[in-house]
């Protein structure tokens, strides 16, 4: 830990993998089947990305991990010299496939592509991983869908605490991270049963799983910081699928180190870009005829290069390039956004930088 | 003209733009609605493009010839510093557009958009490409389907021509370089009365227009030497649409000094590469587990970096970066090819390389 801020929980440190030293806090774009949708992994490189997230799901049904395993696992696959995160497939079981059966061995389900059907047990997830070959695996979880009923958050939180035990005995790979993840719902003794559940096993990182699934935000902070008061002060944490830049400050502000969230490359391919004084639609009509950048205050290729009525055009012509480029820039625009928290917790500005965020936020109602 | 080649008709020479100089004989990717589908502008100079066409229907129709004139043309609009050719909307009115009305003085149609009723004059035709900007721009034609009556198609051969001289008349920038568009269908006599007719008009270069649109192979060798046969030797002759290799070769080997094809980048969409070798359909299974370059004696971006494995997956995974790849590979190795063939023509070798291309081809059986 390099950094802390002044009445916040932010720090500011680095994770150290075999494919470089992360800063942290981080934001991790997201490679779903093994290609940040619409980037090269050049363009990764360009926008600043140190580690990318992928899909263990996706992976294993298509193109299957023995044949990136074959390939020499996923770096190699994708030509991604960086590191990579891949999740457990416990959350897309739970949002993409079809017909779950959850035994305490594991989870059957069927393929969202094909119907076919599969079995995924915690040593499963495991081994999948480590074929794909990822700096940091994380353990099998039951992803609780919002809501759901007190009484059967506890049990899937037991589930998931013996099956991230299972993981740890089940891996063989050195030079992989397994961190365990939290869930527990929206109910913050069952965050905090599962969080010092899972640091009793002990993990080299916790993530914490099963927010921004719908339930309100005041509800994910306190879900957040109940699971975050029982986690080690030496540990990297990861809120997983989150977010927004308004909860990149407030999961910082509360001791959150890494994110990851498809946000920034959807909906660029829906025709918006985040800028500096918030989201402009390039779609509409409005910007017909604005010649000028994205954001006047960034310094991307897309803004040093194109102009908003360029955009709108490829956007609404349905043009491959325009998705790529709002793709390009919002990478470039999360990633830069999580620098300068990180130099503002480094500078000794964080709770500033905070206020002034949450101010401009209330101004243009985001 | 820089040389010629013994015993055909193909000539290497230089095209003079206010946007660089173009060696010919070139292949032009195609830029339909101001973007080569997929690829940036900065890849397109990397792939080796000098010259790009751009469809001035779709630009009248999307977004309006007006937003790209006060975006300062298109060369500013798209970020493009090399040459662009403009069609005059001829073919597109013919194969795109809905409840077409021809007359003498022009063409009533509907947008394949919105279904609006639009009229396309000479004059208009022109006005929009002015607005356009491109370096080359076209008389606007009469763009006959494949198959039509002989007396149809001198009819219409008669208005292309008629339709070229207002062009003529109508032009006002002295920056742009107006092409005339030999027509005549099948028809040897109709293609020689309409190349002798427009070079009587005078341009600084002929287009052949209409070939490449259903007819058979030798029909089409026939028309364009019967045109070709009567357009001077000192202007560049433009065979527009076409095609794949084997008529760059065919084309060239009769005089033919310009080709522009959707070909390499439509057909990367759907999974298939060209390569030296003949194409490979990398969305198939024989190479699900194959980690070679797509194409092992090319030296583009892609082959250097991705497997026919990876690019196999982002296809069938309806990935962006899979038609992006592709598309760029085609495109640099359509340029590359275009290229070769330039070299053999100044080394004296052109009527060897195509007598090995031709055997080639007749060995992979394309």
């Amino acid at each position: 830990m390099e950094a802390t801020a002044d009445g916040t929980k932010a720090r500011a440190g680095v994770l150290t993998t075999p494919h470089g030293v992360i800063e942290t806090p981080v934001f991790m774009p997201v490679g779903t089947q093994g290609t940040v949708k619409g980037l090269s992994s050049r363009e990764l490189t360009q926008a600043g990305a140190g580690i990318i997230l992928a899909n263990t799901y996706h992976l294993y049904l298509r193109p299957g991990h023995e044949v990136i395993r074959e390939a020499g696992g996923l770096h190699a696959f994708m030509n991604w010299s960086g590191g990579i995160l891949t999740d457990s497939g416990g959350f897309q079981v739970a949002s993409l496939a079809g017909l779950r059966e959850i035994t305490e061995d594991g989870v059957k389900f069927t393929s969202h592509i094909d119907g076919s059907t599969h079995f995924l047990r915690p040593e499963a997830a495991v081994a999948i991983q480590e074929a794909l070959g990822a700096d940091i695996i994380m353990a099998f979880d039951e992803c609780v869908r919002y809501p759901a009923s007190y009484d059967y958050v506890k049990a899937a939180n037991m589930r998931t605490v013996k099956w991230a035990g299972r993981c740890k005995e089940a891996k063989s790979r050195e030079d992989q991270a397994l961190f365990g993840i939290v869930q527990g719902g929206v109910f913050p003794d069952l965050r905090e049963e599962s969080a010092k559940a899972l640091v009793r096993i002990g993990f080299p990182g916790y993530a914490i799983g099963g927010l921004s699934v719908g339930e309100p935000k005041d509800e994910m902070l306190v879900a957040l910081e109940s699971a975050i008061a029982h986690l080690p002060e030496d540990k990297p944490r990861y809120l997983m699928g989150v977010g927004t830049p308004w909860d990149f400050v407030e999961g910082v502000a509360r001791g959150v180190d890494m994110f990851d969230c498809v946000l920034p490359t959807r909906i660029a391919r829906h025709g918006t870009a985040f800028t500096a004084a918030g989201k402009v639609i390039v779609r509409d009509k409005p910007y017909e005829r604005d010649f000028s950048p994205l954001d006047p205050l960034c310094d991307c290729m897309v803004c040093r290069n194109y102009t908003r009525a360029y955009l709108r055009h490829l956007i609404r012509a349905k043009e491959m390039l325009g998705a790529r480029l709002l793709s390009y820039h919002n990478v470039y625009f999360f990633i830069k956004f999580m620098r300068d928290i990180r130099n503002a917790i480094v500078n000794g500005t964080f709770p500033q930088f905070r206020e002034d965020f949450l101010r401009l936020c209330g101004t243009i109602g985001e």
